[in-house]
């Protein structure tokens, strides 16, 4: 990845060059790091229906690279005809995931250079969108970093800060939103410790947030996610720092389920509640919540564990994946392009117009 | 177990008689139904320590029945050498698990019904323990009974319930408290449905509560701690109902992990929150739930699941077994003499001194 200052070592989860992607297994870690090539958009689809790649930021950013696979493969010479067949390759990736708008937000904006470059030949149009992917990968992971930078001051010095799921390196192209907010924090020399909600069913708190901290030497204990408002009721709580997979105009917020529980958790103990997420994440075209769709996913993620049956068979299940939190209960929203309180409204659509 | 009159179809987790006991081994349901034979109140002590028992009243149960193993065994002729190791027995026995005091209270009841009789010979005290142990189980049973009928007017027609934990059969005797509650309901002809939190991490709910309530065919939905105020905020909980593993005089509920979040939940909802635990709960002998003992259990339980690992290897983890929910939470307390609420210093003393 050509025009990144960034260390090496740094966790990403999607590599991207030569033409070629590798994306890590999410559902293996933390006992095993398997790679997977992918050059076909309908395997990308399929990473991100069964959660290869996950995480808002991700999944837009595995999108782009997946629309590309797909537009290199279109066999014509006609730029109407590409873009048409381009456009169902779209929809096709855009479906896999109902919540995160990042998804969309890629795709659309893949879809935006390909009609604003109709006029050129069928080859130019997909060296153009190659590009595209990759600027949509290397801006994902530097706008974590300023975003990082936006936060951090709202992390004091010696701060036991609580997040839910994973909102990290692993869910973004790097860096991580609400882990970026962190990492940004450490490296300006304040002391941190995490403490991480295990996240059921999927388990990315256990899996992917202690990992990659581990991996960072950022101290973080692991608790399930029904000991949070007991460690809060200790004081043993400063902070709650979350992501968000899709933020509506009024600042209501869609994050992995859970994320609401924490929120009114945070409320009645006085403990600011914070959302970090890129503007790709904020879709001002929905007025509140209550119109972001709420993927409910397979029954089996909540009554076994790998190949351990935890329920009796038959058993009725929900299993939405994620909830709304309502403006309400957030203290903040931290984007790459600053801070937003109070009236989210208008702090939300100025961010979004300051382009 | 003779003096009952209940369907022998009922679900019992421990069978005492002819001196012998059996216990059903709740670490492998819902997959395995092992019921282990003890003889010896050692391995009676580790049965509750490692939780092939478990539950507030089913381990006062358990313990009784561990004491009268111990009694039996000691060989001496005098009653005065018999009492002082018979209380030795007991403090191993206490010592298994400190939240729930049932444990206690079950312990320090054979002791008196020993210490009552120290004129009689060995032998008779034997006989006469292995009778009172026979009492406190087929009384837990009895009196569950009871509390269900007590409790079971404030569950409407057509409620849809959640529970934590499992306050159910296999947490007691027989029949369960706060799942004692919703069998009355069901029996007084209403349609109940049960919303199970799993709870994490020894999984009672997914394991014990579905399992019990799929036998005896009361419609239950399993979901993940973490969606439980997701439901509530979309209207689709109209109580809660949970057991207690200890009640400080006034009205404060030590129970399992997580109970303390639904509490605020409900509230935030205006939700009622009910507890329906037998009068042998109640600690009059603490002032406020400040001073109930909680459990810190092994970080394994939350970095695997059975073989399988959850978390990266070495990750810090907290694991209290149990959390306090502050009285002004609790919309009543169910007991078998009757609902307590509001006052529950006052309600809760008078309902004890009612023996």
């Amino acid at each position: 990845m050509s025009g990144c200052q960034i260390d090496p070592d740094t966790i990403r989860p999607i590599r991207f060059f030569n033409g070629t992607c590798q994306m890590l297994d999410q559902r293996l870690l933390p006992t095993e790091e398997v790679w997977h090539n992918y050059s076909d958009y309908r395997e990308v689809a399929e990473a991100i229906r069964t959660m290869v790649v996950r995480g808002a930021p991700a999944i837009g950013v595995a999108a782009a690279i997946g629309a590309w696979f797909g537009a290199r493969d279109i066999e014509t010479e006609s730029s109407e005809q590409f873009f048409a067949e381009f456009e169902k390759i779209c929809a096709l990736l855009a479906a896999t995931r109902p919540t995160a708008v990042n998804l969309c937000w890629a795709l659309e904006r893949m879809k935006r250079f390909a009609a604003a470059n109709l006029d050129r030949s069928v080859m130019e149009l997909k060296i153009g969108l190659e590009f595209e992917a990759l600027a949509i990968t290397q801006e994902d992971e530097q706008l974590c970093i300023k975003l990082g930078r936006q936060g951090q001051s709202l992390i004091p010095d010696g701060a036991r800060v609580l997040t839910h799921c994973n909102a990290g390196a692993l869910a973004t192209a790097g860096y991580g939103t609400a882990l970026g907010v962190i990492r940004a924090a450490v490296a300006a020399g304040k002391k941190i410790t995490v403490i991480a909600d295990e996240t059921r069913p999927f388990l990315q708190g256990s899996r992917l947030t202690a990992w990659e901290l581990q991996k960072d030497n950022i101290p973080v204990t692991l608790i399930c996610d029904n000991m949070a408002g007991y460690l809060m009721s200790l004081g043993e709580i400063d902070c709650v720092i979350v992501g968000a997979d899709r933020i509506a105009a009024n600042g209501d917020v869609a994050n992995k389920i859970g994320t609401y529980t924490v929120a009114v958790l945070a409320k009645e103990h006085n403990i600011p509640f914070y959302v970090a997420a890129p503007l790709s994440t904020i879709d001002l075209s929905l007025a509140d919540g209550s119109q972001i769709p709420i993927e409910e996913r397979a029954a089996r993620e909540v009554t076994h564990l790998k190949d351990v049956q935890l329920a009796p068979a038959g058993v009725s299940v929900r299993n939405p994946a994620f909830d709304v939190t309502p403006h309400r209960l957030v203290a903040a929203i931290i984007t790459e392009r600053g801070v937003v309180r109070d009236d989210y409204r208008q702090g939300l659509a100025g961010l979004a117009a300051k382009s």
